[in-house]
């Protein structure tokens, strides 16, 4: 790794340190406002839940995205940046939190899911427990409009800014219903699989903080637009490929979460599909009878790693991981022609890193 | 009734149907953008339920709400309602699809509740119906703020309308969380029961409507807010205490909710606190057993309608009901001496309207 690339993982780890404070700094604020009305406990409760899941790490992909991005154009202090990645971290949590209701899934971050920690607070009343982490959820996506709505910036660039955020809201909402779909009717359709990372993945984590950090830094968007599109799609597909592959080959204890979890669930995902698609016989049977069982064992599970290998999916997959990750970094070094190096550097970097291997 | 009072009837029925015939514009032309997008079936299934949820009905008392508030100032058309009263029912369509979840209510306005049709759609598929049911009120509560976002206005009446319906979006989570606590922990707090109404009714269906439609008709709020918010408060209350009074003594084919649902869901409200209150022996426990059992039979509602008659709980809420609303009326009446005569006399009859006795 030479000193830019260097420098743009370190960037990236200051970023991430100072949200993770002024994160925190947030939620003991709005727990002051909302202590001070006599809210009864539900209320302070669930603000704390979603207190916990959002400081309870990930790796703030979208703040460093967001901040890197501003800085292809300027390094200077700018107005909005900081609400712009409170909001698109609450959007994020948002995001968890219904995902977890939907996918009834038991852990998060290496904590539990705020909707079974809702469930362990209420252990006899199922319903109030789904409610109180559903407005849990529901009050991430509101404030994140919120404190984006309250930042101090000129009317023009607050509206653009937040006129990306509105658009990834229902985006968002567009991408969990397509993956509901893909759940319900499990099909090998690739248009899907590509069209659910476009809209849960490509325009949401990556195009919405690219857009923001550029907007706020005040650069006009219409001209690099169909750069920035390609560059979110390919990284997206190589990060989502990496996440569907990780299902199997990623270690929990990183991951945050069990393993297997998708083809218990019966998920049609990329994994999932090249499984099915490379096996034959009793090694199709064994792959079949484990999606979607939700009580498939940690052995079948390593029988069918062994099978992943035995017919190069495992291999096959990386290398798409890695093609698509190339070909982002590609299209990021097109953008040395008009933003700063440096931050350029830390857009090449970013999807190799999806190329990096854990298992 | 008095000509001034009919002919603000007659406003408020035009306003509902003038609306009405906007709201189902608004959706057929949201529903043609999706289509173009090729997004499978479950994303325009999940629009459409919730366009047919929003465009059953409902009295629209917002939308008249909100164009009386703009007409205290000017009858002149003026950019901004149009997208308000969008808003405003898209935000209330939001709150009844997640009420319905948390209470598994079948049944809303006269036809299922819109996670009952998603789980008619997907009957083998439970989590799905729940995830398809969230995500059309989740899209309901992000479309609200968009379509104010999108209004064509000038920049700081923009931010001070959304200013209100983003109060609104976190005033409502509060005010869900408050009554999931009311029904997890019943308890005879006469505090809670109000503070519950303030966040789930006197702000969101009176105060927003009242302070977007004076914004828009460039009214500044500063120097009404504190009659606004008693307004609120009293007509506010005025339509909780009798829609919990409907629960017993209302006809569901008006209400379009079965009979006794808080009853059977053991819900705290005004009119269970006052039936505990008057009651003793066996009455006592007749009351006592048919709160929240499910299965509570039409002859034990019956046999509570009786001795609510008897022990004049029935006259006591009416009473109540009446008191708050006469209030709220005079409070309108100190707005004759700065606002237009015929949209006062609407807020004057408003609250009345729930003095009016179906049984």
């Amino acid at each position: 790794m030479n000193s830019l690339a260097r420098s743009a993982l370190e960037r990236a780890a200051g970023h991430q340190q100072r949200f993770d404070a002024s994160f925190e700094k947030y939620f003991a604020e709005l727990a002051g406002d909302l202590n001070g009305a006599q809210l009864g406990h539900f209320a302070p409760r669930c603000l704390e839940l979603l207190a916990q899941l959002s400081l309870r790490g990930g790796k703030r992909v979208r703040v460093a995205l967001l901040y890197e991005a501003a800085g292809l154009v300027t390094r200077e202090e700018i107005p909005g940046l900081a609400e712009a990645a409170l909001s698109l971290e609450l959007l994020h949590s948002h995001a968890l939190i219904l995902d977890d209701i939907m996918d009834d899934s038991p852990m998060r971050r290496g904590g539990p899911s705020t909707y079974y920690a809702c469930r362990e607070d209420l252990p006899h009343h199922p319903q109030a427990a789904l409610g109180m982490a559903m407005m849990a959820g529901d009050l991430a996506g509101f404030l994140a409009l919120r404190v984006l709505f309250q930042a101090d910036l000129p009317a023009d660039r607050k509206q653009a800014m937040l006129d990306v955020q509105l658009g990834v809201t229902t985006d968002t909402v567009i991408g969990q219903v397509l993956d509901l779909e893909r759940d319900v009717h499990p099909s090998g359709d690739d248009e899907l699989l590509e069209t659910v990372c476009e809209y849960k993945t490509s325009r949401y984590t990556i195009l919405a903080p690219l857009r923001l950090g550029l907007l706020a830094a005040g650069q006009d968007l219409a001209e690099h637009e169909e750069s920035l599109r390609r560059y979110a799609r390919l990284a997206g597909l190589s990060g989502q490929i990496r996440d569907d592959y990780l299902d199997l080959f990623g270690d929990p204890a990183i991951t945050g979460k069990p393993e297997g979890a998708d083809l218990r669930a019966g998920r049609h995902t990329y994994l999932t599909r090249d499984l099915l698609a490379a096996t034959s016989g009793d090694e199709h049977d064994t792959v079949k009878a484990a999606l979607g069982d939700p009580h498939c064992t940690p052995e079948t599970l390593d029988r069918i790693r062994d099978i992943a290998h035995r017919r190069d999916v495992h291999t096959r997959l990386q290398t798409t991981i890695d093609r698509y990750a190339h070909a982002a970094a590609a299209e990021a070094t097109s953008w040395h022609r008009h933003w700063n190096e440096d931050a350029v550097t830390l857009f090449e970097q970013l999807p190799l890193w999806n190329t990096r291997r854990t298992r």
